[in-house]
């Protein structure tokens, strides 16, 4: 559980703003309109927000997003730009296609630039030979049927400077970027290089993890999406299992840092067995580690399904690594042409150290391994998705036409909001070990609370 | 917007209790045990937690959901019946597998009985020939792949005292009843008999609601897999729009009171341009009515998409009837062998009303009309409805072995919650006119605010 | 069993021919050019084969498709037309795709245009101000993905020699024509009225028929996307009849005039007990007639999924509409302004006199309407179809540039074929109430061979 | 192109009888039967079916398979054994459910028994703690929307007069042997014991190969839903392509001998640049190998979709496995305990060789890499093979119940068809690199018709 104390503090949940809002915005509905009075407390928990009363304090809260009666920006003058960044996932098109269609049908800005590549697009070698491209409703009226990013996307930073450079030769006065982690500090450093040069450019994040890694985002969209394709994965390695003798499916999912979606595909799924995770530590040796629980479980009933996020037991690679180092008869891991050792993937690694256990132990098996990662990113978003993308990008826009910056669209206790991309990237998004989501995985799987074997 | 004095009660929010709890909980894990002090605050708004600290008062909030450290039920002692009553819903059979393998996995608990047919198997003519079925781990192995629900439903209500007579004979303590508004209220009913009988038999409700229209329950299970299914249809009805000259799209969608399944996928697929909800009035004739905005898109667009839910538009059918009773003519909608009006279905009514109209004025068109409806209701639950099942299962079970009766399972600001049932059905969930989501949709759609003509 | 009489003779199966080829084809591989020679064999019995030959006849066959060593165009100079025409099918956007892809890559013609609305944009009002479109290999680039017709379409023929006059003024040298029984036949009067004036313009069809029945073409393209979702839809029958008590889940599917997608579908789900078709007649009254039948199933087993072709039992709506026109009382199924009987849809009309006979004989029931029909094609195309598409309109290309006109790309015992247009539409495709599908059928279902009532 | 001498003689094609039927089928409908004198020809071409012809012989043709008038067997006194072996593939429920179903359903057979875990429970030390179970009507109800087998299958051959022992001591009278080209020799060895042993015991085979490899059967069961996963992985592979700068996408699937499944999905999915089949040979190096050419494309279009086949490619790695043990620095690949060279899985292979090239160019770029195998495996079957596996099922049931034995059900230019195991086993079936589907392959992906480098 996460303590009051570690909540992020009223002062750093306050939005940057480029300066005050003046021009009447031209949305005709008024009811649409947000009061800028309401925010949306970070805690549900009558516990935590009594720990806030008793000492006088005003729990945390997000400020709420949506459509301000006074916007920052004349619409009818400004340019815009969108670029995608990281890897892919289930909904970017979806997202790129609701920033242009609220920006055009809502407010009528006249020039939108989809820059390619990623922030590749906006400074560095990329950006000169692939101009960015005019995003017009009739260009992306279909993309949402299409998985993938029509900007394209790629990884790893660019200067900070020659991005806004190029920003202002362009006349881009808001600037979304779609991305995860790396995205968001790049956007706040473009902000804070905007801002050191007193320029009005208004930077807006929309979130992407198909991870679901992001603190302080309840759902990040492609998660839904990646969750159901994980299940087809988890529902193939069932009937693998189910199909021979002994039989182990063994399915290794995404989640560098986090684990969610292997436990919701987990929970969607309850023929999991086995749900390994980075954040709950696991042994595979010793009484009560996982080879031998599984031997057990083989053993009384012949089949096993586990579900591995991809971060899972990476501790337990690089121990054998090390081991192996200290042996002269050379890396079982194999390393690289400067004798770098290259750590193994926890997916093969898994298959490879289950298969030498059962085989010592005389146990008839196989087991079948499936890693369906690229499909899953490359999907088309789900109706869940697809409709959480569509209001992601209606409030990124109406962030960035009020005036706020340096900021990701999120969503908390019901509620879209607007959070500061610090506080964003502080930390990560972790399941829990001690929280709901992991005790009914623990119901789920009827696997041991600990695997950590003695 | 829902203000503050609408709110229940936080006495009305106390979860009734058979008594006190005091058996040891045979849960291996200490971690998975829930805090009985812990509550989840209903509302999130920082105004009007506000609005209720000014005045001195707690705010509302909910008992959370979990597992408790003591049980009021010895499990190895105790009967159990499931019954799911009402129309088919993704995800019935996952509630009924996650209750059987929560029981008998982590309680082990030994006799679970499960009623066919709705109330029906629990009293009147047909439980006779119908005895419950034993609900064992290996019958409900594999029936989360299958829609529909194994034990059958039945509509309507039965006689309570029966059924309590029942529930004693077959020495059940805990009911488990899965259904909708008419269920909870039968399993209120259920509730106050066995109370008045100074018996031990707790009745835990599972709300099942396809269209979401259950009070204070953020999500109700088989919602997602609907919003999905229903999607699938506006992307036929769009694509037949879009395949004819000024070719009209009109889908039909579940929703009798309240238009959430409808307004989702509206935003799940943003090729829909006329979204009619139960909650929103509109009028076919006259200046900004539906039929003239319609005309108008056709003439310059030359197609169209409306999503209707099958609850709009009641009083627009209901006018027409009572218009041509005054004309001896006779009725255009059919008379029962009573002479009793019988109202038309939205869809077809939409359907002949927009052709009269396009052909009156000269219009050449096409309209494609799509019910999906039992399509829908008969899916298996997607990822999400199947993670949701597990755990309003998993819960449902926690809070019948701690004693509790008279609620159901919740979902809210992010967690499981406990909500007395005469809560949950004082009054259905509606799309707020004036709220984020019909706002979002309005946004989405680009149709007028309002479409009532002049 | 079709006998060996009323097959096409060998003249009826010849191909016209613009005139000789010239061209050597650009085409860079030999090994993909098909021998003038050789032709497939119509039938692939061995006794009706064996007749023929006894009277010293060749046996019927068609000319084989595929890429000929010498071409009628020099692709260089030509201009190629493209029409969509009819109701939506899964696949139409994949014939445009690949026709357009063939014509470009393989044979670099500059010009292709697609004509909009279908017939309706050759001639006829709608011609003036919706022009062709150029097709280009960017913008057909993605358009598999979706259903429908980039195109648009529409039904109904149009003025012959003002179609040919505007080929002739756009300078088109072949028109790729994607459409049904009406459209081929208007194909075939095109043809025609080119030959009367002595023009040198192509005319190939793309044989567009959900239904599959289209004589002497195997399969018809969209038909395997159409039993898969028509599957669906028996799915949630079947779960909506066993959810309930004496419940019947009833589906409606496409078929005017055969009863493939509904055959097949049953096969492909073997939970349909009840298969009607339009080329086997049944009864709803009397001894051994379907109510009947189906109440006895009802009694005994308490469900029963009907899966019926649109086509099916059109005369008995017929008879009961004779029938109330005998009685001044009125009409049942209505009649329009002009007092000209309306007849009603089968599935509605089944809905009703099952409920009318099941209420009669106090049998308590629900029944449960499914009709998914412009769901299903509006789809797009699944991998069968799509890449029978492809082979399609490959075929149609090297068909085209060949010189050949008034014929559809067909295929046949295992080969893609040359059809004359005549002999294509001369007998609808149906199934053979004694041929080997229809057994099948029956053994899948164990419905009784003969529902006509005595 | 297979010539006319390849074929497999009449007499070869003549498939073995136990003995002469006599009883009188039970079947109700005369029209069910087949003519035993009806048989279909195996080729529709009239070139090679003139060559025959022209030399006075009859062209080979199959036994149609069908109901026959006289059984060999009485149902009422028999033991059915079903078997299923080799690995999952979509569709093997819905075999043994429709064998399971003809066989009760149709012939009132008493007693069906299914072996656990391929012919491991049929002799071995695993059959005697697995007892087949008795398959009953109600026990494979549901069967068919999971994929797998409920059976559970093994890999590998049994002792053949043990299996036969168990077959006489459980009194089987036919078994049915679901599985691909080993399984079917096993099969036929049974057979043959049979014979030498004078028992009347039927041997039927259901071709199982996901791969569509078994020679003379035009399409197996499995094939179309494996092309339609295929496919999907292409579509993500596709979309990796086009979202990030130079990136390659690059799928394997399933295939050793035999490319069908990667060449249709090319098809399905136009948007595969390289295709590579077992059945086509290939070089990495070189003028106009495949490195050099996607080089190419990579600096014209920025992006690649690679489509392999597992058994692709296979000299090459062993090529370069034999280069590094000539040099003493050792293996690249690896080598097992006891020296055994270990071949790499041709995509990581293939990977690694394309980015040391584009390295070694200094072209940036990316790759990703998608091995979607178990998951295709392991899905239930699309509606085209579940119509399929129905229909092989009751055809199995009537060839064995008419007393045919060491025989395959097939399905051949429209028919089902009985054919001989040894006929079915002498060859596999490949991709003819000159024939009509390689054809197509190479129009649509637009590679070289050769990528032999010089």
């Amino acid at each position: 559980m996460v303590g009051v104390s570690e909540l992020p503090s009223r002062t750093d949940l306050e939005v940057r703003r480029l300066g005050a809002p003046g021009l009447r915005t031209p949305l005709r509905n008024a009811d649409l309109l947000v009061d800028e009075d309401d925010r949306v407390v970070l805690t549900s928990s009558t516990r935590k927000l009594q720990a806030f009363l008793d000492r006088g304090a005003r729990p945390p809260s997000f400020e709420r997003a949506g459509a301000r009666e006074h916007l920052y920006f004349d619409p009818a003058t400004i340019g815009v730009g969108v670029v995608s960044c990281g890897g892919l996932c289930p909904g970017i098109n979806n997202v790129i296609r609701s920033l242009v269609l609220t920006l055009v049908h809502h407010y009528r800005v006249p020039r939108i630039l989809g820059f390619r590549w990623g922030y590749a697009g906006l400074a560095g070698p990329g950006c000169e030979k692939e101009p960015p491209i005019e995003l017009t409703t009739q260009l992306v009226s279909s993309i949402h049927a299409l998985g993938g990013s029509v900007l394209g996307t790629s990884r790893g930073p660019q200067d900070v400077k020659a991005m806004v450079d190029r920003l202002e030769q362009l006349e881009i006065s808001i600037l979304f970027a779609i991305g995860g982690d790396g995205t968001l500090r790049g956007a706040s450093a473009l902000a804070a290089e905007v801002s050191r040069r007193g320029k009005d450019i208004a930077v807006i994040g929309v979130p992407k993890t198909i991870d679901n890694d992001i603190r302080w985002i309840e759902r990040s969209f492609g998660f839904a999406t990646a969750v159901e394709e994980a299940r087809q994965a988890i529902v193939g390695a069932h009937a693998e299992a189910r199909g021979a003798w002994n039989a182990i499916g063994l399915v290794k999912l995404m989640g560098r840092h986090s684990g969610f979606i292997t436990a919701h595909a987990s929970l969607a799924n309850s023929d999991v067995n086995f749900c390994l995770v980075p954040e709950v530590p696991f042994t595979l040796d010793g009484r009560g580690g996982l080879l031998e629980v599984l031997e057990l479980r083989l053993r009384e009933r012949h089949h096993a399904v586990i579900a591995v996020a991809e971060g899972a037991g990476q501790d337990l690679i690089r121990a054998e690594v090390d081991e192996h180092a200290r042996v002269p008869s050379g890396p079982r891991s194999g390393s690289d042409a400067s004798g770098n050792v290259k750590l193994e993937d926890i997916g093969p690694f898994l298959k490879r150290r289950i298969g030498e256990r059962l085989k010592d132990q005389g146990v008839e098996h196989t087991i079948k391994y499936i890693d369906p990662s690229y499909i899953v990113r490359s999907m088309p978003a789900n109706s869940l998705d697809a409709a959480f993308c569509l209001q992601l990008g209606q409030h990124a826009v109406h962030a960035g036409m009020a005036g706020r910056t340096d900021m990701v669209v999120g969503y908390w206790n019901r509620r879209f909001t607007h959070v500061p991309i610090p506080v964003a990237v502080a930390r990560r998004n972790t399941i829990d070990p001690d929280g709901p989501t992991w005790q009914r995985v623990l119901e789920a799987t009827g696997q041991p609370s600990s695997m950590v074997g003695s």
